[in-house]
């Protein structure tokens, strides 16, 4: 596959733009204070399906032909991606077939069947997953959408950057959390292309550092079950995200699980923004090594506010 | 006093530009869904200090001449006008003295003394209030800045609603919390100025319904220590209040307690907004009388985000 450029993110941006809000850039004196630099958060947990997510599936939803479209897209992610599919798939009429192991949490199966996407229920391994996701493609003729490793999503997910850029152009830096490095990607493109002078930092858990360590040793390195409480960042790099990362990512800073619980707790109380634990580590993260941050004004991407309030981390 | 007008409403506005935020405007299908209505959430839980309050506040501490302005100002307030007060007088330079009782919460305090105010401390009576506010006053020749039956903080609070009508123009109806009444006279001030055709209802628990008792009598009814989780809309109206609401606000529409809780949580779990229950008020009153507004286009002021997350009334 060809790797996406700063051109994808910029007709990503105008594809989507009927389908998705324009999040508010949102700012706070008292978290400034604490970081000894000025921060502004990009808040994609006010986005549709309360995820950045929605912004790279109903790209690469819509950029399918009629004739490709109507045979439907496919799915094997059990988050956020998998609900932002459903619902691009649902605003262009057709179906959005989701892969998910029996053992998925209820709540994520209902968000999913929520927007209209058909569920077929496989073993919880990722061999299940794989066999299963190919043949309801086989069956089906669905087009594959993955949560990350996929051009349109990647270009897509590039418009929330594109975006906070546009609206505060002098930016230091840009830091967004990496996962399975989709959203990371696509902020790299659109600040390469909007802004070059602007650095662009990835955030991960220390103990679910497969990112930093990949970038380091230059090869992706697997992520092996970490145990994080920050739940969409527990997925290793793909090919497409560690060929764009690698050499233009300036660095990973790490969060320690107890900082991330802290800065997620920090952006709820100081913000009022409800926020998922994996939105929290780039601020965890900037907190954490402050001192090499100090009088920045730096971009932060808030990505997701999905969480279960009845299973607050503290 | 003289009631305040649009053109105060304008001013203030003006005023205080620069010293708070322009809140975002926020929609969300599924909330829509749920209320069979089209709703605009004005998200003043995302203002300075974390409430509304912040506007009129600014206003009233900014209004004031060089030499008045010199000699601080007071208030008795324990709540989100306090630390807005507080706020603004560090703003100008100026001192702010805050008559808290000795039982008032540490939060609170803090708060309050975060931003430089100063505190003295009283009994835990109404009349101990007073007393003490008043020796204040005599003492330092502040001026009193009075939570919401001050013509300058009504109008400052109204300024909330001329953004939100800005920026979405064609409201059938707008619907604010009512305590004391600060709130939702601005409102009616910036709608009846900006937009008369659109209709202004307030919302109160039905635990707490002194506003509608006294729109209902034509008096001001007290309310006496009731018992509500929306802990910012205990106090009864003023007489500035009760004379700008009677006959201009359509009427007062009430939520029951378990409506006001499960109205907070779904803002927090569809909106990933934290907001306190007295911002819920408003949407849960319009929930539990949708068949009186379906179809509408209706503007919601959420007024706050201030609640402690260790005793969430889940």
């Amino acid at each position: 596959m060809d790797l996406p450029t700063f051109a994808d993110v910029l007709v990503a941006a105008e594809r989507i733009r009927p389908h998705v809000h324009r999040t508010p850039v949102i700012t706070c004196e008292s978290l400034d204070r604490l970081a000894g630099a000025r921060l502004f958060c990009k808040c994609e947990n006010l986005q549709k399906v309360g995820a950045f997510k929605a912004r790279g599936a109903t790209n690469a939803v819509f950029a399918l032909s009629e004739e490709v479209a109507r045979r439907g897209v496919a799915t094997h992610s059990s988050g956020n991606h998998a609900a932002a599919l459903a619902r691009a798939a649902r605003l262009r009429g057709i179906p959005a077939h989701v892969v998910m192991p029996a053992s998925a949490p209820p709540v994520k199966r209902r968000a999913v069947e929520g927007y209209g996407g058909l569920i077929t229920t496989c073993e919880p391994t990722l061999a299940a997953r794989e066999t299963t996701l190919a043949a309801v493609v086989a069956a089906t003729g669905a087009t594959f959408v993955h949560p990350y490793n996929d051009p349109l999503v990647i270009a897509g997910q590039g418009s929330a950057a594109l975006e906070l850029l546009a609206e505060v152009p002098d930016l230091d830096l840009v830091m967004a959390p990496v996962g399975g490095g989709g959203l990371l990607s696509g902020t790299v493109l659109a600040v390469t292309g909007l802004s070059p002078r602007t650095r662009v930092v990835g955030a991960e858990p220390a103990a679910a550092d497969d990112a930093r360590q990949s970038l380091e040793l230059g090869r992706i390195v697997p992520s092996l079950d970490p145990q994080t409480v920050a739940d969409g960042l527990r997925t290793c790099l793909g090919e497409l995200t560690f060929a764009i990362l690698r050499g233009r990512v300036e660095g990973i800073l790490t969060a320690e699980e107890h900082e991330i619980v802290a800065a997620m707790r920090l952006v709820w109380e100081r913000m009022k923004l409800v926020v998922e634990p994996s939105a929290a580590v780039p601020l965890a993260a900037l907190l954490a090594h402050r001192d090499r941050l100090a009088g920045l004004r730096v971009g932060i991407i808030l990505s997701g506010g999905n969480v279960d309030l009845d299973r607050l981390p503290w």
